[in-house]
């Protein structure tokens, strides 16, 4: 598979996960669940597919120096740093078309670097089905997970198994896509888990370097012409200075509104991998095994009359005393007490320190 | 009032403040209700009827540095150390044979160095009568708080008003112990809290040394001859050494087990003052001011729907979400969670780190 490229996509800031996730360290450097650190976990997980050379992450300059740090066995010309994040698409394309360079019959998989996946077999053989079926087509395959939940929390896919003469890859178990939703209310989102035809968007793609370019080229052709002015070699300082000109006029999109939603041989193959984006610390508590008092517990904690909880106390002792179903986290300088079920508010709590100038603790 | 000595009570090691207070900072040497450190206010308290020289304090090895640093307007010779810990008895009888022979008409004023009191001059005010009494009389006094809820964390002290005769100093509003009660049960205390005779045992006592002096000589004889042992200079080696041994003999017991429940003329000075011994978390909840989210907020807080919280940030900052009625304290390395009404459990938690050797974190 020499010509299967992977693109891990890092440039992620998300606060959802402070106090752990900061600016200069979110979600896809921590160990949020397990052991690894989430792109850690990305990288290896595919790492019989995609050898490590064939491996490209993107990234951006605050986070430079955590991936090298992190992904030592990656060649360093393989870190793409964005100067600045201008969302999905034209990270995908800026991928693309150094790849396209390398090989022009190269295959991608693209692969958020902050996901977690239980059943890795699983996974890879849908990822490898979604290979055969980008080397023989120019289809642009999403990658969809079967629901186990009205989530309003993700995007839904729609797929089309009728009429069976429009999709020539059915039998590779790669649908053809009806439409891409925006993420639903409760009401919806119960509506499409019963249909039975809505799959979650996770944000994984497989195809090749050349389809996705056309497309982008078609589709969004202000984006093909700064991505046509990078012929300087990829980590030389003119090709950093192209790259900051460029993504100084390159709009902020995501691949499926700039692409997905639009061309027309869009494709899905179905996952049901144990897959999260874990989105919040409540998944987190979720993914995370429990003691016989339905404690999740890292670090130096004790526990008095409490159930239910799930601590995370970094370097510090965390006693609790009579507390029930809480999220306590501790860092360096932070402590989160959050209850479960209420963790999408943590957001808030960072959007707050942003207005407040709060610049230490972000 | 030259005559008049205090002496502060300050060898507590207690574990109920935990993570504040540790072995090498009990309660009385921390922040922990207002400003000021416990020992501190209870000094400058009295200022105005007990000047510094006059003033002694008792502590042990372990806070001796500490003791220094928080009261540097004390004269360093009026801090004694005791080599361990031995409850009150050993330690108001140290107080009372070295202020004896600087000043053989003393009257101490005995107090704890670890309470709160809301009402100074009235607190002062009944100092001053019970200092009256003292000095025109041989009378242990103690000051009997009025209770204002069934505490069943104080003792107990029943005054007797009648008869009239056997009170020579009703006039000054002291009146005679009847009975010392230990820490009653709820339903118990309900009833002495009905009878209207009965007082909060406060741990604080008006008298002469020399009267002191003598009841220790006729109930704990024991105590009295280790103490006629300690005739070098205090500060010097000397004295020090002849402490250790006096202190490797010396049982430990506390007055009121000792002197107050044995001797004849004992006495107490009714006082209603806002006094507190802050003997839980709870209790310290209970003195705090809160803010129209009910909370109470000591550092940097971000609260978000929380309700009812006491949380006391440290130097780090401290994220609440959707949480209510949490007593929350964090230290350079540790952080507590506890329910409210539940901080006498902290105990336990000390407890167990005690045995598990946990020693940095006790």
């Amino acid at each position: 598979m020499s010509n299967t490229y992977a693109v891990i996509m890092a440039g992620g800031v998300g606060s959802r996960f402070w106090p752990k996730s900061r600016e200069r360290s979110p979600k896809q450097f921590l160990e949020i669940v397990g052991s690894g650190t989430m792109i850690q976990n990305t990288v290896t997980r595919i790492q019989s597919i995609v050898p490590a050379m064939n491996t490209f992450v993107v990234t951006n300059k605050l986070q430079e120096e955590l991936t090298y740090k992190q992904l030592p066995f990656i060649p360093k010309e393989n870190i793409l740093i964005e100067p600045v994040g201008r969302n999905t698409a034209p990270c995908i394309g800026l991928a693309a078309s150094l790849i396209h360079k390398i090989d022009p019959k190269a295959i991608m998989i693209v692969l958020p670097a902050d996901h977690v996946i239980r059943n890795v077999d699983e996974f890879l053989r849908v990822l490898d089905q979604a290979v055969k079926v980008a080397e023989i087509s120019d289809a642009l395959i999403t990658i969809g997970i079967k629901p186990s939940r009205p989530e309003t929390g993700y995007g839904y896919i729609q797929f089309d198994e009728e009429p069976q003469t429009s999709n020539p890859y059915k039998n590779e178990g790669v649908l053809r896509v009806k439409t891409f939703a925006e993420k639903p209310n409760l009401e919806t989102a119960e509506r499409f888990l019963q249909s039975g035809d809505f799959l979650w968007n996770s944000g994984m793609f497989v195809w090749k370097a050349q389809s996705i370019l056309k497309e982008i080229e078609v589709h969004m052709p202000d984006l093909h012409v700064q991505l046509k002015t990078l012929n300087q070699k990829p980590g030389t300082a003119e090709f950093r200075g192209a790259l900051e000109q460029a993504y100084g006029i390159i709009r902020s999109i995501s691949i499926d509104y700039g692409v997905m939603e639009k061309a027309g041989n869009v494709f899905v193959a179905k996952g049901d991998f144990g897959w999260s984006d874990v989105g919040s610390w409540d998944e987190v508590v979720r993914l995370a095994s429990t003691d016989n008092d339905h404690n999740s517990i890292k670090g130096v904690v004790i526990a008095k009359d409490a159930t239910g909880n799930y601590i995370d106390a970094g370097d510090k002792i965390v006693a609790v005393v009579g507390v029930e179903d809480l999220i306590i986290v501790t860092t360096a300088d932070a402590v989160l007490v959050c209850r479960k079920g209420q963790s999408q508010n943590v957001k808030e709590i960072v959007d707050y320190m942003r207005r407040k100038q709060m610049n230490d603790e972000l």
